[in-house]
């Protein structure tokens, strides 16, 4: 640990609060939408920490912090999601969730320490920091619609000239941080399809219309999409995750209902699938006489950093971190409402290895008995700060 | 009502008795193969009646009831069904089921008294009468695997030369009579498919083995069943009843579990099918990958009419009801374990015309207000008890 | 044979004729619409036999002969078809066709032979004969749209009352009878269809619509047409007998043709078939956002026989050749333009068994080497001779 | 143009030569595997050059020239491939095609002229080399098996270092250069399935195992293996490209022959889209009871950069060309077999932008009107040079 703090510079010495601060986040988990007692903390300790503004109900129970500099620059925003997920939390630590049911089983609690980590050193090294710096905690990045889309609506971008934020990650190991330019997490939609065909007497198929046989192929005819109408070039995925019809062996189904879940990264081919999803569902309806509905359900975009931004991330990391302990990363076909962000001003997203057997990091996200290396918030708070100032410096300078 | 029982003959004279019988009956039902107090009653009318022999207990809850005439003759066997249904009855009359959620729905009660009403004319006629008859109260002809196996287990069928039966039949009009030769109801058995793939992360669909593409796949190879490998003058049915799979939009399902029913008249299409369903099953799972079980239930075989027998039909029937009264009956989709007599001895299953607006009459069979026209239980004791007659009488005179 | 000839009466001196003029026939075979030495060579022998009446270019090739009986009665007509196929006769005989290419491969020689033998019958027993025969040489029996609708536009059928025709019937052997009330033989219609896609890279899908893919989607979405959609008391067949498509393995296909056959005996099961094909081709091209086009070809409809009419064969067939050499026979997947004269009046198509190994017919029809036993066509004069008498004397004792 | 030449340096002086040797050979192609006239012309030109080592003869018409640097260094291949295609040049210049129906119509011509560029340049700078310059003239670069495996087997690649090669790209404009990290072709496989069935009546399917039946299971089937067994980050595309079955509409099919490519980048999907294929045909063919064969042909591997030598082709290239000529290429989705060149060693294959409008080079490969802009020549010549002395250049500086 020692290695790892000295190598971390004066930052070292806010590692103790960051763990505090975590732990007393996991034990005191809210669902997304509902972080009212997480918003009102985290806003005492900005004020605590002497932000020069704090923000809260932005976005319903988000908080924006600013700190500014003694040098003109441009403002930097850092976020950090604050929502937990609706998980019973299995493991046995002191810092166990106190809230039955509830749970950070996805390290929102790691971010939201680290960046208040990030608002202490901004807050007690002004005078050497070039323009200003907005902190971002953002409610309910777990479920659709999300929390970014008010954050953004309350004004939280405004001016703002690049976004940076984090993902620790227990799939990679500590030490090893990793993005890439352009996508990094899916677009991630929704449908329900609900065949209604004409139940009847199993033994007479020739008076219904058989609504199970409707659905097979649908299920069938969607496989094309991706494997003839989507760039080979372009990840796509269209999953029928669930298909039920039917009450008896010996009736025709009248009704089957099927869901789905859509992943992409590039937004045309978002769109193609959508409507090749609608024009497959219209026809193979139509062949065998049934009526339909196909209710679609938008999700986050994908998250796309700019790549000057994502270059930028190759540098400041392997500075900091050493030229080993940076990746590139392959595209999660998971989402993140960080996308609506990088829609609107550059920026990168970026994944901070937090993976540790020694520490029983060992779980996947959203496990029950997931955690994480806490030593990952402080990379997570170093990177995040790197990035904002290499940002800002370069922007000085040029202007 | 008068001319209808004057052309009925001397046997006019038990109508007033049926009726009172089967409304009884219809007060007190009782479901499959938990028939008692049904039994107990059935043999008390055939002691008052005055058989040569009341057997309880056969095949379960069974009755078997003897009358031997003064000429010597074969013994001919007639068969009514005496089980109820778990339906609400809805009806408003005076003799509306007492039992909450049981009901005779489907006739049982009419066929059992039109029996009684059978043992009655012979038990007064044993002078005239040529060989034996045995009258069969069968239990739990409603589900599978019926009560006709117990009783031919049970002797019910030992020694018998022939056997009719019959079924009121609501779509046909009061005063029709149908049947047909060879096939006339249909062998109908069950299957339950379970697919189990490897679930997993929606966007993640090379990590698994999708259950639902598998099911989908089996229902969509199901259909060349009948549209290539069953002989095209070879009616047959198979029909994917349900289909259960997944629990979200955004995960892959890991098991499918389908249930269908398969309908046949002849032995080998039947053994076809089941063949195929296994041949289809495998193969399709073995594409994907995935494993499965598949669980094949027979339920009853085909009714099938013997030629010989089916003539004696026709011309038995257009001599008691004109010519005009009587039709070919198209198979029936349906099942009936009448079929195991028919496959031991030759007989003739028929069906007795029993819709009537004027007596609301107009509901199909297991409907909650399902009725009968009560003079068809006339017609059925007529009939079957001329076609006994008539097989005695040629046996007699042959021998 | 003495036997046989002895069985016949004084038919049997035909036979002779009857055995000369078919070899004559086999000898010298003509196509569909071309048998114009074939129709003069009978209105010769017609004259020669001295019919009252003798029109020849009836439909184009066709013959038609009047004998006139002393008696008062009704018009029946009897029908023989007199086209040969485009096979070479492989046969080692010495009547084989001498026209290469050519061959009398069905039966149609016999026939023919068999209704000159029948009009020679008549001619020489006018004095006894109620009614009028009207002797039916039709052409173009194997080529849709075939001969039959030709000779009725040229008043073949006018004033007919009833009308009967064989096939010689090599799968049911010499000494058999065998004919069925209602659909004996099927409607036959084809159909044509051609998906246009968009063709390009094989490893570009993604700017193509992949006329393959439609093409095998349409193929599987057809077997419901058969498993669903009509009732599976009612045979039908949908085969697609040829799927062309695409030239190069790395080359996606712009263009699919397919061609197929349908057999229905129901005249609204042929229109569902019909339309169900068309709506899947536009649901199968439409969610592929193909083009297409679907050419239907009604060929034959079914050959229907008349209730009645069949119940005066089974009495007639059975009076003559004993009850055992009378079957019911199972309707044949196969077409016959016989069928239009039954949808206008009364009559029967009937079988007469034709195959027997010791004069080497075992082939099936239209085979190189197909023959008949020579003596079926004796019973096939008697057939329809009897046929239309015992028509005739019901007929005139009604009247 | 005159500043196009003095941007190129030295280089410039070789650019009439180049024009003349490519002409020459554009009026004299020779297909794959006979390219011995050429062979011979240029290994005359490289002797004529001064090579220190001209060899023909390697891999059947291979010609490798060796060129000895002053300094010690590495080994550095360049290579040109020299087949012309099987296509009737339509062009109307003076330097079109004399052999009919022979054509190069992909730049072979083009790339052979600019290696000899090459080699003259090294010819004639022998004193400030690095290392050794072997140029391989490569045959049959357009048919699998390719020449790159014969020319490996004889030697070509012993003792090198690294390798480069350059495809001219008239889809890039003239002064684009375009190269990526990891796969940039795709491996191109290609399958034959014959499927074999039962063939019969159309009218009778039970009797039969209908081959397009089968056929069209397995093409839908096969859309499961990009839509859901391959990773969904990883392009590959199965394109089922021919589909022959079936002579008559009314004739069940006995034989369906399908052939197709699979085109991917990533050597373990190439090998999970085989062993589906293989699953899937011969699961889909027991499931119908057909037999089948199924031939795998494996094509060209994916072209697969090496990482780092990637990235010197960005500093290299645009230190040559400029930082807005330079393009990341998206992986192509056709293949090459330089691909068995860089499994062995490593290297970068590029691509120069050879269309231009204004010369007529507006067509796609393989077109027969296909031409490039001569002056991408020059552009390849100088991107080979700088690529093997800056690597030869590190490598000298390191050892």
């Amino acid at each position: 640990m020692r290695d790892f703090l000295e190598s971390a510079g004066t930052f070292a010495r806010y590692m103790p609060d960051m763990t505090a601060w975590r732990r007393h986040l996991h034990r005191h988990p809210e669902l997304s939408f509902r972080e009212e007692r997480t918003a009102a903390w985290i806003a005492d300790k900005l004020c605590e920490i002497g932000c020069d503004e704090v923000r809260t109900g932005v976005g319903g129970t988000g908080v924006v912090a600013v700190i500014r500099g003694a040098k003109p620059g441009p403002v930097v925003a850092l976020r950090a999601d604050i929502d937990a997920l609706p998980i019973q939390d299995e493991k046995d630590v002191p810092y166990r969730s106190t809230v039955p049911g509830v749970m950070h089983a996805c390290g929102h609690d790691a971010h939201t320490a680290a960046l208040l980590g990030v608002a202490a050193h901004y807050a007690a090294s002004r005078d050497g920091l070039t323009g200003e710096r907005r902190l971002l905690f953002q409610p309910a990045e777990e479920v659709t619609p999300g929390g970014a889309l008010g954050m953004i609506r309350d004004g939280a971008l405004d001016g703002v000239s690049a976004i940076y934020g984090v993902h620790l990650w227990t799939p990679l190991p500590f030490g090893t941080i990793a993005s890439a330019p352009g996508p990094v997490m899916a677009a991630e939609d929704e449908f329900f399809l609900e065949v209604r065909g004409k139940g009847g007497h199993g033994g007479m198929p020739h008076e219904t219309v058989d609504a199970i046989a409707v659905g097979a192929a649908f299920v069938q005819a969607a496989q094309t999409i991706v494997s003839r109408s989507v760039d080979p070039l372009e990840p796509a995925v269209v999953t029928i995750g669930s298909f039920q019809a039917g009450t008896a062996s010996n009736i025709v189904a009248e009704v089957c209902r099927l869901s789905g879940t859509v992943r992409t990264f590039d937004a045309s081919v978002r769109g193609l699938v959508q409507e090749r999803l609608r024009a497959i569902a219209d026809a193979v309806c139509r062949q065998f006489g049934a009526e339909y509905s196909l209710d679609w359900r938008d999700g986050y975009p994908a998250v796309v950093n700019d790549e000057r931004e994502a270059e930028r991330f190759f540098a400041v990391a392997r500075r900091l971190f050493g030229g080993d302990a940076v990746q590139r990363i392959r595209p999660l076909m998971a989402g993140e409402d960080f996308a609506y962000y990088l829609k609107r001003v550059p920026g990168c997203f970026m994944f901070v290895g937090a993976g540790n057997e020694d520490c029983g990091a060992v779980y996947p996200h959203h496990h029950p008995r997931f955690d994480i290396d806490e030593r990952a918030m402080l990379s997570a708070a170093r990177l995040l700060t790197a990035m904002a100032d290499d940002y800002a410096g370069e922007a000085a300078s040029v202007a």
